[in-house]
């Protein structure tokens, strides 16, 4: 079946409600297509992205033209802006989400429960996806090729700043589809602010919501939806410099963990360490972190040791993303740990030591979705752990936890096959046992 | 370290979010104890509960007497009473329960990322239960049993009705951990209503709540919280009788999936028949649950082939939890899935039929934790799936999904070790490639 593409248009709050249920319609079907279909739904969506690729960036253009004129921030604007090259990575991304393992259809358990009554628990989709993003059109491809190859239908709601460009790119990815079997409509577009509060309050039509942007945005998504939301607000990630460390090894995974990358999640914000090397490192640190325009902020035991402005209370509480470290000095592992436990936001955390004991001790305490010995928090990442792709890094305690590839995606399904099987043979006076025998 | 058991009594708002803390405090130190430690545990705890065993009967006694003085219902009577023989039953329970597998400690993912940087990920507890619960005392023991299996605390709250029996089963778990090293201060009660409503409030010190008890009560919690809750609210569940079934079997699977546990999430709601097999099926069907005291109320369809009340869009809607089952005609196999994910509630649903196809289609498109093939849905349960317990059947879309067992009580965290790894290497002009090698 080729379905028309449907028009882009500014939905009504009761509009919307019937979008998102043709949405999980449409996802239904998308949900039964073998990996191959969905494969070929991709290709048909990058080559249609080529086909477009002037008009979308001419709609990236005045998106631009707007931007200077609004004066938007350097940094949104630099993420807005899709030049060809740019577009040409993303397009080289539609095809890379072809080559990842399908995550529908996996068999996590078969297990016979009787004679012929056999039980699976199969991945299956989850149906319908709402992401909410700021600036980065390119998210859209991404996204769009992520939800579709883990047959979830998706309705995407970018910024206001990037309008044209996204609808340009939906237009594109609607065209792809529509010479495929898949539902153009699986893919939804919504522009305006009004939207984006409808679409958090869809509980039985979307099924999770995925926002991307500041901390503060994804705070106002979470704490205004009652859809379960992937994602965190803060990454406030700690190193801690253990007694027995390698002063080295220590500074360099502090340089790497702060000034790699200071606006990511998995980059540091305070720095714990002991007592006993505080003498040794603290000098060596300060020197480096100064040469790479890092801003340190020490307690008291730490300010005995270099010159540096005091760290408050609010510091040890602030996700800075910016070149500025707090320092903290501790007299014990225990007491890292606790003041991790206490502050942190259960992102990353990470030890530097010799000593194993103290190591694993570390990495069962600490109450993270990562917990590192001798590494950079850095590593904290779905690419990095090859995953292939991240959706998004979790902080929240139940799974999915830490980054989250296309697994985080899918969901299972028990089926249960038998001929005839009623649950009175197994209960009552002489219950006939059951099995319960993996195959 | 042998800790003495903290007494048991009223908390104000505060003092529960200290006792929670404290709670999630002691809960680390459960977190680190390997298996038989554990398992040691839960055998004080049952031999503590058999030398506590009149005093508990006695605590019952005085609930029991009060019920009858309150009026309590009678099923809620049945399931307050705790006889010597129940709790012989219960504690047989605490020790089957550390025959169990431990969910805590498996590796699921163990990758090399590089030479020396290695990649674990790794279940773990989730920290702190809450658990909520309707009369049933011995739910008490059953669920402190299955928290420090999976290396979690509990804060447990009972129904006022079984204040002293829940008291003294807790004296009794406490006396037994205060003889071994796991503090008892992991296992706490709280016994008002409005300590139930402090303790929903507690996102930050609680990780999961479980509630236990009526349709009703579990919206409530589901509406009062912003912590995840493991549950259900409806168990809608139907039974498609395909145009290609065997009359015989759809009989026997419609009988056992609505007679042997009527009050059950897993019983059905709506039956749903193809017209094709109608004539013949519903004769049959009206014969045999008239003989096991059914009510049935039917569509028009259904009525011009057998005499019964007429069905209503609010019977579609209704979870009986008693002999009474809806029946509607439908024109397809799709007819019955859409009627099923338009109205079902993401449960149970089988489908009775010969054609294979069919079945496949019906169980690929039903949106439901179980789909079920010629076979009875009162088999949703954690038990009959060989989960060894059950901690409550999830109908949300993300996992944990259907019925849950220990492995619904823990998380996972990745653990990185390297040494002296640092991001940079792997990224800038001439980055250095991941290896990824499942170990």
């Amino acid at each position: 079946m080729v379905a028309a593409a449907p028009s882009i248009a500014h939905q009504s709050a009761s509009d919307l409600k019937t979008l998102a249920q043709r949405t999980r319609q449409t996802a239904r079907q998308l949900a039964l297509l073998p990996t191959e279909a969905k494969n070929r739904g991709l290709e048909a969506i990058a080559l249609a992205l080529e086909s477009h690729a002037d008009a979308i960036v001419a709609a990236n253009q005045l998106d631009l033209q707007a931007a200077l004129k609004d004066d938007l921030a350097k940094p949104l604007y630099g993420r807005l802006k899709l030049d060809p090259t740019k577009l040409a990575g993303a397009i080289a991304g539609v095809r890379s989400v072809a080559q990842l393992s399908d995550p529908v259809g996996h068999v996590h358990i078969h297990r016979q429960l009787d004679d012929n009554l056999v039980l699976k628990r199969i991945t299956c989709p989850l149906g319908v996806l709402g992401v909410i993003f700021e600036s980065r059109p390119d998210a859209v491809m991404q996204i769009a090729s992520l939800a579709i190859k883990s047959g979830n239908g998706v309705i995407l709601k970018g910024g206001r700043e990037a309008v044209r460009s996204c609808t340009a790119i939906v237009e594109a990815i609607h065209a792809g589809l529509a010479t495929t079997g898949i539902d153009p409509a699986v893919v939804q577009l919504l522009t305006t602010r009004e939207e984006t509060v409808a679409l958090l309050q869809l509980e039985d039509e979307v099924d999770l919501i995925i926002p991307r942007g500041s901390n503060s945005f994804v705070r106002f998504v979470q704490d205004n939806t009652r859809i379960p939301v992937l994602g965190h607000a803060d990454g406030i990630c700690h190193l801690y410099v253990d007694a027995a460390a390698s002063v080295e090894q220590a500074i360099a995974i502090a340089v790497d963990s702060k000034v790699s990358y200071p606006s990511a999640c998995n980059a540091i914000e305070t720095l714990l360490v002991h007592e006993a090397i505080a003498p040794a490192f603290l000098p060596d640190l300060a020197t480096v972190m100064a040469d790479h325009g890092v801003e340190l902020r020490g307690d008291i035991a730490t300010q005995t040791h270099i010159d540096v402005a005091a760290a408050t209370e609010e510091d040890w509480e602030t996700e800075y993303s910016d070149l500025i470290l707090a320092v903290k000095v501790v007299d014990s592992a225990e007491g890292a740990i606790a003041h991790i436990n206490h502050y942190g936001s259960h992102h990353t955390d990470a030890i530097v030591t010799e000593n194993d004991a103290i190591a694993r001790l570390f990495m069962a305490q600490v109450d993270a979705a990562g917990v590192y010995h001798n590494c950079s928090t850095r590593f904290a990442d779905g690419f990095r752990y090859g995953f292939g792709a991240e959706v998004g890094i979790s902080t929240q305690h139940l799974p999915p936890r830490g980054p989250v590839g296309l697994e985080g995606l899918v969901t299972y399904k028990y089926q249960l096959v038998g001929s005839g099987h009623v649950s009175s043979t197994y209960s009552g006076a002489s219950p006939k046992p059951f099995k319960h025998q993996d195959l």
